[in-house]
């Protein structure tokens, strides 16, 4: 069986792999105040072009979005999102466990825009009812979605122009950030995002890393006691190199971003197969996310070697599914899918 | 200027006024502890037709709401309420900031039903991601609902089926529940909701006292250590007394039953009214709420005198309103309210 | 029996009973935002001298304590507080139930001094693992005391110098403020806590009121949006003017200052006869509150008769009780007090 | 510089580190689903003679201790420790952030009797006003403590005979288990633990692994959706095989034993070393921790070449440290402290 469900199946990169084995027995500080996590921020730093930014590392996404969440909001506060929002649909309601609801904004390519982001704040504050409704007051969008789409530099500028002119925080969720930076047609950078954003992170897990998500902070009300909250909401590991080494191999050479446009490559080669006969989609996508929609013939077929996301039924006879590639897939891999794909197209 | 826009403008029912002014200097133990708070439950308790069950009064309907939910769910469980839901919106995230997460189910009246709430429990289980989601598990609706629509008894009965099929808590919010049961076509009775029920609640603030709502639990483990959470979250009084005495007088002689039966026809006779010169509904109502829909000529000539609230645009040149009647409406003004009604309709 | 063991026994001072009576059927507009909160506010402002402070009334104590330090603080700081605190004590963890931790400093009296403070605060910042331990942010004191102690003005002073130099929020807990002011020796006005307080509440509910705490707030970061904070924790009552309506009832012509001087009056009366009769007290006290050391032989012939607050045993033979007198409190059940008491010490 | 400060200095054990490497390519479901850790959970089952343990894999200490806190109580009940526990102290109101209190026994060593625990909760029941207080209902010990003691089994089994009794849930903190499992005159067992235990766990981060904790359940109402508050509170790895990977390779061949065992060996070479120069203790220990009190002038030596951490002053020219052996600890170096010990103290 192969897998295409999700870009985690695996471990990490050898290059991660390769620096914990050297480091190892080093001795280091505890608690992410080691040498490697301050190589690793500096990094960050350099590629986002200010030396001022906060830089954090946490074990994962769920933990990055309530820590981040929790530090910039007060109790009353709220969280904006699209309707398809990681942080409402699947983190257990643990934005809410930290006491803030999460109002929601319908999309349907898994982006909300600066238009229904003013509104809604404006629709607030003109409610003679305002203060009996919980406050819009931090904007959350993940670059890429949850459906694979893109922000392009134009619709972020728009957002964080309205951000501040509404005093709304804008916090961008970039666990897939790497394989949002190479997709073809994305004209955002980090320095962008540092500049635009009050926060957001580079996911790690997703990226060639074992876990970890790096979070950088402009914002400085946010940043301040940040630490506290990371130990607070159980994030900060007594080994916190270990998040420093990872950052610090991903990303001293560029091989975040290497791996990541290879993915994305991968991904345009299924795009391109299933353009080749017909496929319609759930999403357009540019990343390392594939959301076709395929008959149940099709897919049972298809199941037999590969698997792949359910996205739900669409009509009497198909469905949507996805197909990740990641740093870890394989060129041979992808042949086989490609291959089966024509296979059961040519026979049904 | 008259006042039509909500049912809490003025203070208490004379009754409850009277027996506050005759017990104001009796020496009794403070929390709700006393023979008044005992008294009342007593009244409750024979009203439901149930000695078993719990009996406590909070301070209002908020309280009410985020105490009831805090006390019946685990940190990862929800409360499911039609999208409209006074928890879902109208409480500023007060149950999120007891931690949990509120679902919404669509409503055009303000009800959910069992076939929804069934559905959405059994999607939540069949999700692979299951436990990446917050867990349905207590049905919150309001009777009558925030758009003054009320549950047959069939419907609450299904509903509360499908609950005790799939381990579900019923709550019901009856802030307005007095104008509920007195409702024409209303054949539900607070037997029937001490049986059907985990939990609900008798309310008073909008029913003819100054302020409080008896919580009535059937839910033993709700029930259980109940007061430490009134405690908690900062509903227990010292004088609790208060309370009792209100639902006391109320309830003692059914006073409590007889004033929303007057504010409920004459909310009927606006309807007739509003009827008689052919006005559109938001939703056909049957209690002390009415929502039409009214030109804005005729709006801006009407709140010359009267006081309405607004429920937003419905199109270009209408928008819907609310009137409420309430145990305080006179005769007198209603047929003010219906005379300048019948005259802004002749004259535009 | 004639009971001296709390200060909220009855309902309340006949004048607040009279307005309540006189403005029942008035029209008003809900949730704090009617003619009689402002004026109450106006009020508040006057005594305190100061146009520009908040002013919110809340239900309350427990509710003033929780909604106060969770619009306060960022959630990893913690109140700080004698460990005989209410916030530390007697709230079933309502503080915590928002997130906080609740530090204590020990104290025999009910009091602590800037010198504590500032030696724990110092602690904190000095230790290595400062960001693993919740930071001390806010100082909570009562005044009166849980002991029926009270600060100097010089005591206050030395405090609030020590808050604003280390950063920290000082917050005043006047549930029995009243019978403070009023008490023999006290040199702290109104105008002194606004000045030296972030926050502080003038408690109604032990003070003529049938519930009810006035929140004065200077600091403007905690003034603001504190109304949602009101009424995410369930304190924004709908008929909100029955708030307003008591204050002003108890603050327009200087009433709440004259019953509690005459509570406080009544108190020394207990204490000279106790005095009288060679008792020794758990804490001296200068308020309403007496806390008077005494045989197990005596206090089962005072309690054939009396009501008083037991406080926890001293030695083989004594036990520490509580006496309270209040606004309600008679020369005639004083004259029975003490009587009973000089009674009972002449004939063991 | 030598470490002797922590036992979490390096990153983890060969074993780990090589099976590790051996999977990293391996595709596995994600978030703990996957067959190493179903194969790690049985070990751990088989350890403790009971196939039907509820076994999930944590992150870390602070992790493992708030969900499992938030898990097992109802909002206004309270965890029980000694003061000095790391839920207490070190955790920066990590308990309180879920909404707990913590109540505190006064504890010279770092444990607490079963006699304490009976006579708080006793305390608190007989207590008039209990609805008012937090009610104490999980007992939280560390085995070792944080002082490095550790508890004999008769005193574990009264312990749990009293939480039983009382309705009370029974909490060990394992983070340090190894070590206390492999100390001289320890008589408890893994299957003593999960006897006598509603939940515990045992510790990786500082016992060979780079991070993680086995918590380990056998009461099953806390075992009961566990997985949901491990998700909602952040601590779902999406590459959960991490934690089963290395718990395997720990326990399949008893490494996890045997190391802990070397460690504590040479803890009590130092120990000795110590002795023979007439050390004195701040607590007399048997574990990999030690906790001597020195002068300054030997500390201002020591700390030349070696680390380790202040415990605080103890009169005016001494003070008591910690020095921690570990996994990673090398006879080398041990013999490099043991023989500046006594060179120190030969030339003071």
């Amino acid at each position: 069986m192969l897998y295409f469900h999700n870009d985690y199946s695996e471990g990490c990169h050898e290059k991660v792999l390769q620096k914990m084995i050297e480091t190892n027995l080093e001795q280091t500080p505890g608690y992410g105040t080691d040498y490697h996590c301050e190589a690793a921020a500096d990094c960050v730093r350099a590629l986002c072009g200010n030396a001022d930014l906060g830089v954090h590392f946490l074990v994962g996404g769920t933990q990055a979005n309530l820590t981040v969440i929790a530090a910039a909001l007060r109790p009353h506060q709220a969280a904006l999102c699209a309707d398809s929002g990681h942080i409402n649909v699947h983190e257990t309601g643990a934005v809410e466990a930290t006491g803030h609801k999460v109002l929601t904004l319908p999309s349907a390519d898994g982006k909300i825009n600066a238009r229904q982001i003013a509104d809604a704040v404006t629709a607030h504050w003109e409610d003679d009812s305002f203060e009996h409704m919980a406050q819009p007051k931090l904007v959350y969008i993940s670059n890429p979605t949850e459906l694979g789409t893109i922000y392009s530099l134009s619709e972020l500028e728009t957002i964080s122009e309205v951000c501040r002119k509404m005093g709304l925080i804008l916090f961008l969720d970039g666990a897939r950030l790497g394989y949002g930076l190479a997709a073809k047609g994305n004209d955002v950078t980090l320095a962008d995002l540092a500049r635009l954003c009050d926060v957001f992170y580079i996911g790690g897990t997703k990226g060639g890393a074992l876990f970890g998500e790096a979070v950088v902070i402009s914002n400085s009300a946010i940043n301040e006691d940040f630490r506290y909250l990371i130990k607070q909401h159980g994030g900060m590991l007594a080994k916190g190199r270990l998040l420093g080494i990872q950052f610090e191999a991903l990303l001293e050479d560029g091989t975040y971003f290497e791996i990541a446009q290879k993915a994305d490559r991968l991904a345009d080669r299924i795009r391109e197969t299933l353009d080749s006969i017909g496929v319609e989609y759930l999403v357009d996508g540019v990343t390392n996310q594939i959301f076709p929609i395929l008959s149940d013939g099709f897919l049972k077929k298809l199941s037999e070697n590969f698997t792949f996301t359910e996205m739900g039924r669409v009509d009497e006879n198909r469905r949507a599914v996805r197909f990740c590639t990641s740093w870890a897939t394989t060129e041979k891999n992808v042949d086989a899918l490609c291959n089966e794909l024509l296979n059961i197209a040519h026979n049904l």
